[in-house]
């Protein structure tokens, strides 16, 4: 595989932005990696596992020359990044993300980036709870689906070559527009994340000691509470609008469950519980 | 570990029933086992597998000379089981269950039993979605909570066998009454199961292509959507009004956090979410 990029610049060197140096490096699809971010402890981190060559706490330093910016910061973060570091790179630069919002970021981006810097959307769907340099690995992105989001204008060859990264690490890339993106995701990762900070909430104000007896269905509920909060809180203000409208129905699924249980109504329950468990049984997706 | 029981009959041989014979013979606890199930298949494979060493379909046939009768069926069969088998269990012996709801096992078995047969209601924290002798393992239950929920009127010596029973497979035993055993498990396991349940229902209404770009968050909130029917509906239907308390004090913390995204009230959101963070990352239960 030919190399794609010569200097990369990765703004949030955590979970999915260091993942992606350590698997892309490996694959020599880039060459140098200048971490970018606040937190001292976290970079240097990195740069002791070899997930960077070399840090900044300066947007404008850290991108000076690159032909990649990778934004791997919560999305408000984004433009605020973009938009200090932009003039710094080298010309023909591409600018990237891996955000779990794609509508709200594609309208930042407009907004805060040069002419003639093209920004293609990307979302890596793969992660766990955990965060930080330390929990990069190389195989995160291995198998699991990124979605990409070029909108009409989009720099082909830009795209072209974000394509090209994913794949290279593993993934498999399918393009969509931004608001089909910010749709599925409100449904299969944004859904789940307020279900299980509500889910801990509920029970710490209900009884703390319940936890006690958490089997592993309360503990896989619950896991992603874990996640960074200020990743989360990001990502639900800017997909507010389809939060809340895959909230609507969820919550009228649950009402249906609801009375079914609360009338004893066994015939409706089991007809609902053999439906969930047929669709759940044919899921065949990969596995992590 | 001396022998607790010569002859068992395990009504239900699936994941429970059939964990529970590999790891007590394992462990010296019990001598002979009659599997008792309606499904020849799945009991000839117990029988392969050397969970049990032969079985019936018939009740009184598979109970006879038994000095435990376990009932691991789905609990509205348990009365039905129980009344047919009593009668022919050796005098001395002791009946118990392995259900997910205890109140009504308990009025249940207060109405069939024969006097003279003690019943102590128990409930192994553990499991998978998985079914069947095929999911069977002698590990299942290490390191997981069981609760006792014996009575004022119940046998001392029968509780105390049950127990030992329970703490030679590797569990912690606990004692507490069957109404709080109820509202516990409403909390840590009924109310995942019924999200996970509605999550999956919600989903394939609104588009079952979803499925294909569910990252590991949708995976584990609905992987026990994929549990026994049978056995769920009778949890939920036995369970009904505490599951529906529950689901209130859910839905109230769910709501709080859903008027914060919709006011788009970063300071109360951010606040939400790290609470919930924190509490979730203070859980330090056994993982399994």
């Amino acid at each position: 595989m030919p190399r794609l990029f010569d200097r990369v610049t990765i703004a949030g060197v955590g979970l999915i932005g260091g993942s992606l140096a350590l698997a892309a490096r490996a694959a020599g699809l880039i060459g140098e990696v200048i971490g970018l971010g606040r937190g001292a402890a976290n970079l240097e981190l990195a740069r002791q596992r070899g997930i960077i060559d070399r840090y900044s706490h300066d947007p404008h330093d850290a991108a000076r020359d690159a032909d990649l910016l990778l934004l791997a910061v919560p999305v408000a973060t984004m433009p605020v990044v973009a938009r200090a570091a932009a003039p710094a790179l080298r010309a023909g630069a591409v600018v990237s993300d891996a955000g779990s919002v794609k509508t709200a970021v594609l309208r930042d981006m407009e907004a805060v980036l040069p002419p003639g810097v093209p920004f293609v959307g990307a979302h890596p769907i793969a992660g766990t709870e955990e965060s930080g340099a330390g929990a990069a690995r190389a195989d995160l992105f291995r198998g699991c689906r990124c979605i990409l989001t070029p909108g009409p204008g989009s720099d082909a060859t830009a795209v072209a070559k974000i394509r090209a990264l994913w794949e290279g690490v593993g993934m498999h890339v399918v393009e969509m527009d931004a608001m089909r993106h910010d749709q599925i995701l409100a449904w299969v990762s944004h859904l789940p994340h307020v279900l299980a900070f509500s889910a801990v909430h509920a029970v710490v104000a209900a009884d703390p000691a319940l936890r006690e007896f958490a089997g592993p269905s309360f503990r896989d509920l619950t896991r992603v509470a874990a996640s960074p909060v200020d990743m989360w809180r990001d990502i639900l203000m800017a997909n507010a609008d389809q939060v809340d409208a895959v909230l609507d129905r969820f919550l009228a699924a649950l009402d249906t469950l609801r009375q079914h249980i609360a009338r004893r109504d066994v015939d409706h329950l089991e007809a609902f519980l053999g439906d969930a468990r047929a669709a759940r049984l044919a899921w065949n997706g990969p596995r992590k």
